[in-house]
């Protein structure tokens, strides 16, 4: 099990994609986007896991979250040090989205900075876009999706599914796209940001602001990039991820590195020591500008926009939907739901929603594996049997 | 009633304390602090309002929140365009803390910025602390208060009063100094600092640090101040002051300045712009050093500390409490006052618990004045006429 240069080949895992490699799409057409500008060409950054069928029907799109990325599932290297990709406890053979059965895809939204077109890419005239990106909506990420899909040649989606923002992207790819779409999977989301999200966003993009390395966005040639102010915008979304009852499992009064009160300014509690590194780390991976434009685009995000009410967007679903949240996350809370669910009900669309009682906050969709494989597993076959048998039934064309 | 230089005086208020001035105490005294740092003397910065009884008996003291100071009620100009102290419909003739009674006391807490002494003030060496400024506790700023009723010559207080940090010193109050208090009015308080609790300040804290004209604390000779640090700390204190009903209700997805998306980073909603403005605003009254401080005191506020545990704290108590929580605060929440309540009972301590349902988040307890008046208002009267009652039955000395 020794490779070559003495490291540990990583064990082979039956329920693991195993070794994936990230794959680049590049889209030589001009996007329109909702702000009426129009992003001339795009690269989109994507994965895919599983076996597309021959009759092209088992696709899932997995959409993520605002620190997400492309790669859900994997590992890239057969270092055992590696870690998987952010959701690969929910693909793979026999997980929640069974890569035995499903042709599971993820790409970078474009304004992210993990291989798809965003702030840090360079435009057309050689250098980093930085500010002169486009601002974007939820809807733009999900049009630029739709030309993957396409590359692809999938004409339906067996079902868009996400947790957060990835959430709102399911339901914006099933509203926009109706024949595209036959299941949504809106997880720990919002049908239109609350106040208070706007709110959080927004002094996370104050946080950005106010370090002077910001400079208005353009740091790309700057050694000093605004890493100061990029974690405190880290730190404020994050917390909003968990909740007090899941802090205090976690950490509670316990100090850090010492007994008691060190009266000083250095760190005293484990939760202190938590979010700084959080913090600090998350600025390795994510792009200060980018963060701007992903938190922009969640302020923007009301599924309403563009079809004159709630319930006139919902109207035009040919989809089924899975709505599932969770009594601690009060970031995107049960109410925020609840709004979608009774105004599909009330108009008379499928819907399933579970309401989990669960104690890590919004990070609960990623926390919850066990409860969340029977869920959406459960549910993912149940459609699929569905589907199948209703295909059963159809009458062939009579060949005797 | 125009003045001199054509300025309308303000018109007179039989409800209001009207002009009132800052007085200040400096005590050359050494004051031992629980780090085991020393103090070697300090100023303290006051109000009064109201006159002290011939039996010295019917004075409070209001303790202040992270933020404020000893300017309760009042104004210190007749300019109309002046607004109040930070609890003017609290304390007056007829108020809540009615001044026609009761002698009501207030002073900035040490390590504050609002003329009592903290790391802006200048040390024994003629600079500024600022760093070299001792880590305090919320029982260090309680014992600086024991020196001013000393000096006012006030042996007992009939109540010890305050809001969210200021509950806690009133707590602190009664604990530490149980034969000086009769009365502590706990409000939108909690007896420990949660996990919570104290991750947003270490939030706030980390805005402050991130900001390079911080300079580890070293800024007052500096024209350039970490006005960017503070003004998103105090944004990141003050979405806990709110809740989602309230900022829902006060701005809903209102835009700002303009109809629809702005697809710039200009201010789109009018919640943004409101934070902006009241972090803005903030850096004009704080320091960001004493923000430091007085976060890292409410962190190590557990009113257990020093004394075991909760119900040995407790114990020392003479005083009664009045408990007072809001529905809607999810910084110091109804289930955090409760521990408060539940261990006074157990122990045979007089408590009167009131849950409030309320929709203004922490801030309910500043907003809901009609209420508060009138529950706050009857307690202390309640109060008072059984103590009347209770001298009244005290058998005098037989002078026939």
């Amino acid at each position: 099990m020794a490779t070559l240069n003495g490291h540990h080949a990583r064990p082979h895992d039956p329920h693991s994609v195993g070794i994936v490699q990230r794959q680049y799409a590049h889209f030589d057409v001009v996007l329109p986007l909702r702000s009426g500008a129009r992003l001339e060409g795009f690269t989109l950054a994507y994965e895919t896991y599983g076996q597309l069928n021959a009759e092209r029907t088992n696709a899932i799109m997995i959409c993520h979250a605002l620190s997400g990325d492309a790669h859900v599932a994997g590992y890239f290297t057969d270092d055992p040090a590696e870690k998987p990709g952010w959701w690969d406890e929910a693909v793979g053979p026999g997980k929640m989205f069974d890569t035995d059965r499903y042709f599971v895809i993820c790409s970078n939204v474009i304004g992210g900075c993990q291989g798809s077109t965003g702030p840090s890419s360079l435009a057309p005239d050689g250098r980093p876009y930085a500010l002169r990106f486009p601002v974007l909506t939820v809807a733009d990420m999900v049009r630029a999706q739709t030309h993957l899909l396409e590359f692809l040649n999938i004409p339906t989606l067996f079902a868009v599914a996400g947790g957060s923002m990835g959430g709102m992207q399911a339901l914006q790819w099933a509203v926009d796209y109706p024949e595209r779409v036959r299941n949504v999977l809106f997880i720990a989301a919002t049908p239109v940001s609350s106040t208070q999200n706007i709110a959080f966003n927004e002094l996370g993009r104050q946080a950005i602001y106010a370090d002077p390395r910001w400079n208005r966005g353009d740091y790309y040639d700057s050694a000093d990039r605004p890493d100061g102010g990029l974690a405190v915008a880290r730190m404020i979304g994050h917390i909003t991820y968990m909740c007090e009852d899941s802090l205090n499992h976690k950490f509670g009064r316990q100090f850090h590195g010492h007994d008691g009160y060190g009266f000083t300014f250095e760190t005293d509690f484990e939760v202190e020591s938590y979010f700084r590194y959080q913090g600090q780390k998350f600025t390795q991976r994510f792009d200060a500008n980018s963060y701007l434009y992903i938190t922009k685009a969640l302020d923007y995000f009301d599924i309403a926009d563009g079809y004159g009410s709630l319930s006139a967007a919902l109207e035009r679903l040919r989809a089924e939907t899975l709505v599932v949240s969770f009594s601690s996350d009060w970031l995107y809370t049960a109410e925020q739901a609840l709004d979608l669910v009774t105004v599909l009900e009330q108009i008379g669309k499928e819907v399933e929603y579970h309401l989990i009682q669960a104690n890590f906050g919004h990070d609960s969709f990623l926390v919850e594996v066990e409860l969340m494989t029977r869920l959406i597993g459960g549910y993912l076959d149940r459609q699929w049997q569905r589907e199948q048998a209703r295909l059963a039934e159809t009458p062939k064309p009579d060949v005797s």
